[in-house]
């Protein structure tokens, strides 16, 4: 039985689902949310994620919320050890980043697009702010490293990017992040690899 | 070898490794932080962590940051499967949680905290607001389920529980949240718990 994404084209969390699934070659039966008439909110979404957000993946019986946990599901799940690792320092490593995705970069980059491209009543300012910080972070972690927690491309690549990627559509250009821009370019050229509008 | 943890003994994320090792019965060798200071974003420690923050967790020559990756560690290494499983229903599971103690709980209850107890300068309102919010989805969560992730307790709990049980320091009381209070007084039950100032 294929799984299920329940998906907003235009979401840079729904899109790392459909990276990771493309990347290995998963197939993925994808469902339109109408995100702006808030179905998310209503039954039946909102009765398989109470956090009332998407995306939300469906395997058989097995439901999960946040975009995070969902590439540790397709990774460990269809992926073996080459995306997730096992051992507990290598776990441990790409969870810093998973984390990293669902708090520097929420808060930053992500924040500001949703102000700016949807109109979320945010403090842009802040948001801004952080993604500055964040993106320094990531510039000099990527001035030294190929990729963000091993030797090779894991989740925590594929969970940080999207919304790096997408951070001009905040106001935040990525013109003096070149190492971080280089990184993009390595994601892209993976075999496998789809884009989103915007990336 | 004695694995090292840069600790304040304030810091409910530092206190999420001191209790792991203390439930899996690991020794740890403390090192106080001067965090009023400002220790952790001086070299040596902003070496051992760019993010500039604690705790920091060295175990030879693995140096990690970040509370839920410190705990990946932790569980993985020292405490098998029983803290943290490998399948990957179980794993992503948990790590729903893990991304929600660093998103959702540390924007709320914690933030709170931190401009309560720490004179932060932050939204305080905005982040009641999101305490008052998560405290809900938790307490609909911990009325039809002993534990956050699975039938047991694993890292889920022991990363999200202490600042939801420090919550009262930011001006949210637990009062209208019994089946929080119930899942906090089991995790109290468990072999080897250890408290701090406020748990």
């Amino acid at each position: 039985m294929t799984a299920k994404l329940y998906d907003l084209e235009l979401s840079g969390n729904c899109y790392k689902a459909r990276l990771l699934c493309a990347l290995l070659g998963v197939d993925l039966e994808i469902v339109p949310v109408d995100f702006l008439a808030g179905e998310h909110r209503q039954p039946p979404l909102s009765d398989l994620n109470p956090f009332a957000e998407i995306p939300v993946f469906v395997d058989g019986d097995i439901v999960l919320r946040d975009s995070q946990a969902i590439l540790v599901y397709i990774a460990r799940k269809w992926g073996g050890e080459r995306w997730l690792p096992d051992d507990a320092a290598g776990l441990a490593r790409v969870t810093e980043w998973l984390v990293t995705a669902a708090n520097e970069i929420a808060r930053g980059p992500n924040d500001a697009r949703l102000h700016d491209k949807f109109g979320y009543d945010l403090d842009v300012a802040l948001a801004r702010k952080k993604a500055a910080r964040i993106l320094g972070l990531l510039e000099a972690r990527l001035s030294a490293h190929h990729w963000l927690a091993l030797g090779r491309p894991t989740v925590a690549d594929i969970a940080c990017m999207p919304y790096v990627a997408l951070s001009a559509e905040g106001g935040v250009p990525l013109d003096d992040y070149p190492a971080i821009r280089a990184w993009i370019a390595r994601i892209r050229e993976l075999p496998g690899f789809i884009g989103m509008p915007g990336i």
